[in-house]
């Protein structure tokens, strides 16, 4: 029997764990005796497009192994999609296959990278091409189809949890006579899976979030400033999570500042200050606003340890799948039992995660709508149970790196 | 001889070791056969003023030991500033000192906070009150004048340093065909201490920051734009930090939006959206901002372990100098060496330290104004340090609290 060649490549916008389902599919890969070649696409599937690879095989163990604690993509990432009917596309991918004699491709993403990687299992069926495709789940956003969650989304939680619960201690020690309200702004533009998140923050006292402003809700400024007024009145200030997507009854998204520069581009702003501007105006407290951007999905500092565990397994899982013969699916998460916590691991049709979004249950939206309940809680919790840690030097962490800049 | 009861107090803007100063004063006084009762001014003077103090010598060991690793102000804190001539107010002060007979004031604060310490120990020596008034330095912005750093600035730099790294190491994953630009706001209005700690980043790798913008340059679009296109050229994207407080050569605060809102309201808003519409603007490219705020001054999950021990003896050496009958000054780090990194404990004249700032020197500006030398790295290094984690319970950190809300 020949021996087999992978193609691993990462899409999308990254997360604290990706490389850790990396180290998870190619440590496992290198120890498989019927596994020849590691190559991994740089910069997700332009690499594979352009010929542009890494041979993994060749790089040492010891890079290999830091990979597991190595936030964002160590491999770079994209943008591009696959399109139907892109002919030329896809002959120039499958050129990359049949030169590097490919039998197995992993794409691990979010949404529309299952919708590539879809693609291409269709088309390598369509030519004839032996080839076995693979999805493995990422993304902080945890709107992916079909798994109980996805890995990223953990890590993402904790962190926003543990930021949410600083900084609300921090305005609790400043509310006597300087900043009352506080708000972070999450991203999650169509879910609120993680302005969700934040509400952990009170598994260890009850400091904040005292509101939670959804995109699963339409933004009503009088009920908002209701709630807020009836918070600082019970706690003396209030702490606030956001959704970059929130947004009115007309469809608008708040974060739509309605007005443009001097050079007539249209102003974006962000809406934790938005927000944070309608709360000055009206009540005319003190307000800080915090934005993590980035901070909250490359964290590496501070990284779920089930998260973590959970994308490597997922990315061992993946390899186990195809050397199986099973091609066109995403590798899933199915939840067995919130506690004790224990999951299995299972797998969905690409291209059903490919047309679907995870909402946030309805059932998970306390009555008033600024909040979660109890139902959430027991589904997030587990997740971001025990702490990882990067390794240090010079007081800093020690991330891996590979050579991903255009040569 | 008659035994001393102490009051300690918190001040000013929060730090991630304000409280580990506070365990180190509390748990020594705890010790020392000659110390009565430990008070707590709740909200730092505005307490004493109230006559609200918190007997510690009530609370259990334990609660005292968890001080250490809580970040934020646990007693919670004031901007109140005592003036000269607010005869009612030094009265009510010193009804406070009289009626719990208290020998030593500490006040852990800033600079305004070592003006109101300053204030009392003139009105103790005015009206014949025997008290001993000393300082506890406090700040992420590091501009204390006398010390050669204060307690909170190495975890404030390591936690901006680690978030930059980060972040850099995510946008440079993205920058094939998405984001290149990635800019961080960071606190520090009147110094550039913390923007510069950022740049620590690059001692683990050369992925950014690329550009920092200080308040103590001048904000020169063209000549940043430029900057900023090199940068792209050379890298593929670029990591920038600006400093909440830069200008334009005016005077004006680049935040200054020039607008005002529908009610008539001057529209401040945050630094780093303005210069990324500045790049989107001018360049076109694709930005993402982060603005931690708060997150990086209560980040108790990621302390520098150098700045906690520091800050726990500085808290310490404040008793011994009361102790010694040492009035009216503030307690200083002097540095002997950077590498081995070396200091010893010293002493400020309070009025000293409440009338200057400490601004980040010329010469650890490098030459074209977008960033720090050696110089600084050699200075902010060894503050960073070591790593130091709370204890954590339910996947969030376990944090020590007390009822500071008004009663």
């Amino acid at each position: 029997m020949n021996k087999k060649n992978i193609i691993y490549a990462q899409s999308g916008g990254v997360t604290s764990v990706i490389n850790a389902s990396a180290y998870g599919l190619i440590s496992k890969a290198l120890k498989d005796p019927q596994i020849d070649k590691i190559y991994v696409g740089i910069n997700g599937i332009t690499g594979v497009l352009e010929g542009k690879l890494f041979d993994l095989t060749k790089e040492s163990v010891d890079k290999i192994n830091n990979l597991k604690a190595t936030p964002a993509s160590a491999f770079g990432t994209c943008r591009h999609r696959l399109k139907e009917g892109d002919e030329e596309g896809f002959q120039k991918l499958f050129k990359t296959f049949e030169d590097y004699n490919i039998s197995y491709f992993f794409y691990n993403g979010g949404n529309d990278s299952m919708d590539t990687a879809h693609k291409i299992d269709e088309y390598s069926k369509k030519i004839g091409y032996d080839l076995k495709v693979i999805g493995i789940p990422k993304t902080i956003d945890n709107d992916l189809y079909g798994t109980d969650h996805s890995p990223g989304y953990g890590s993402a939680a904790k962190y926003l949890a543990i930021s949410m619960l600083e900084a609300s201690i921090d305005t609790r020690s400043m509310a006597k006579d300087s900043t009352k309200i506080f708000i972070m702004e999450t991203m999650g533009r169509h879910a609120g899976w993680l302005t969700a998140a934040t509400s952990l923050a009170k598994l260890n006292g009850d400091f904040g979030p005292h509101v939670i402003l959804l995109p699963e809700r339409i933004f009503e400024e009088d009920n908002f400033i209701d709630k807020v007024q009836k918070e600082v009145s019970k706690n003396g200030y209030c702490t606030i999570a956001v959704s970059e997507g929130i947004r009115y009854k007309s469809g608008a998204f708040v974060s739509d500042m309605g007005y443009t520069d001097s050079f007539g581009n249209r102003q974006l702003g962000d809406v934790g200050r938005v927000v944070a501007n309608i709360i000055l105006t009206r009540l005319g407290l003190k307000v800080h606003v915090s934005i993590p951007d980035y901070l909250q999905r490359s964290a590496g500092h501070i990284v779920s340890k089930t998260d973590q565990a959970e994308a490597v397994m997922i990315g061992e899982k993946a390899l186990e799948y195809a050397r199986d013969g099973i091609s066109g699916f995403m590798v899933t998460i199915n939840r067995l039992s919130n506690d004790p916590y224990k999951i299995e691991f299972g797998k969905v049709p690409l291209f059903e995660v490919a047309n679907n979004t995870k909402y946030l249950p309805e059932e998970y939206i306390s009555d008033d709508g600024y909040g979660v309940n109890d139902d959430f809680i027991d589904y997030a919790k587990p997740l971001i149970q025990g702490e990882s840690y990067p390794s240090y030097e010079n007081g800093i962490p020690k991330y891996v790196s590979f050579p991903i800049e255009d040569r």
